[in-house]
């Protein structure tokens, strides 16, 4: 869907409402920025996120304010970017980023049934980790009611990306500056066990499987 | 400075107000998510953030409408979030994220002079990549013109950080479920030559000393 909010702040050329694209992005990323007004000023906080279906669902405590607005519905923009290349032109001016960004409007509501939850936080846990949520316990009736979980549909959105090396005037093409694409590449360190882990607690596969060449 | 507005936004464990951690935080950064209000509604971008002394540094076209409002002074809100690690606990409540984030509140004002565009459009360069703006060609007047350059002062800002391993329930010490930290590391990949760079550009010393081992 496409509104007069979102068609107003995308860059023409760079903007899509593709929801495949969408959902790419969103499923690729670990933090969404989360927006909401408090007495007429923005507050942008960091916040795990994840995706069950058509809705992005973000959590927190039950004793956080912006959980709680959230909740009640109050306007929200949330926001995923993923960085994959800085631009190097070979003018300052044309310098840029490849980045892939998803940006949505709209009214989250509060998922109230424990069952529904709980579904909820293995989709984080398996979102950032495939295979965690069959290994660790599951929440129990006392967590999830400490737990705020809300579900934002993925309705009014903005997809924009930036891809491909630098374009730099045709006056500069000759300048002896290197010009290219430097990818940012985030990957997964070695694993640090817990200090009181009992030895013979070994690393699951869906850990190992993360390094094939370790 | 610490005002009802950041004080009512953190969790008092983790936030703090130290001036040179909120520092180290923007200098790593490369993006950071700006906040603006828009008839009742957040607005979320992501924007390529520098440092100036104690100002944030934000630019873009001046034909983006929210370059435009931050020009003229609109509340904001500046987020920038660095993820370091999964945090795995037993349970799945207990799953966390180390990170560290600064929010900065406030009002930005736009720079105006040509010579002061100039040094601030080189502090992104450098900032995204040290020695990059001693080799490409700096902004002419025309460039300069047509970017919106903004400081925003970090003086209401809030600093939160976790870091450590998962802390689980004593009940829950003993299940056979492996718990650590699952290290997040963001590098820089191989350079991609620009499609038309002229054969005799070399790869400058400076990308090169990125990749020490390469």
């Amino acid at each position: 869907m496409s509104t007069n909010r979102t068609d107003v702040r995308r860059l023409a050329q760079r903007g899509s409402n593709d929801r495949n694209a969408a959902y790419e992005i969103l499923d690729a990323a670990m933090v969404a920025h989360v927006g909401i007004v408090d007495e007429d000023f923005p507050v942008v906080i960091p916040m795990l996120c994840a995706r069950d279906g058509d809705h992005l669902l973000l959590h927190g405590s039950s004793r956080s304010r912006l959980m709680r607005n959230l909740a009640e519905g109050c306007n929200a923009c949330v926001t995923v970017t993923l960085i994959d290349s800085l631009v190097l032109a070979r003018s300052t001016f044309n310098h840029s980023a490849n980045y892939r960004s998803l940006v949505v409007f709209g009214n989250a509501r509060a998922l109230r049934k424990l069952e529904a939850k709980r579904a909820a936080l293995e989709k984080f846990v398996e979102h950032l980790l495939p295979g965690r949520s069959a290994d660790a316990r599951p929440g129990n009736a006392g967590e999830l009611k400490a737990t705020l979980i809300v579900a934002m549909p993925i309705d009014e959105f903005s997809v924009k990306a930036r891809s491909g090396p630098p374009v730099d005037k045709r006056t500069d093409m000759d300048l002896p500056v290197w010009a290219g694409e430097l990818p940012i590449i985030t990957r997964f360190g070695t694993p640090i066990a817990a200090p009181e882990l009992a030895d013979a607690t070994d690393v699951p596969d869906y850990i190992k499987s993360l390094f094939p060449h370790a």
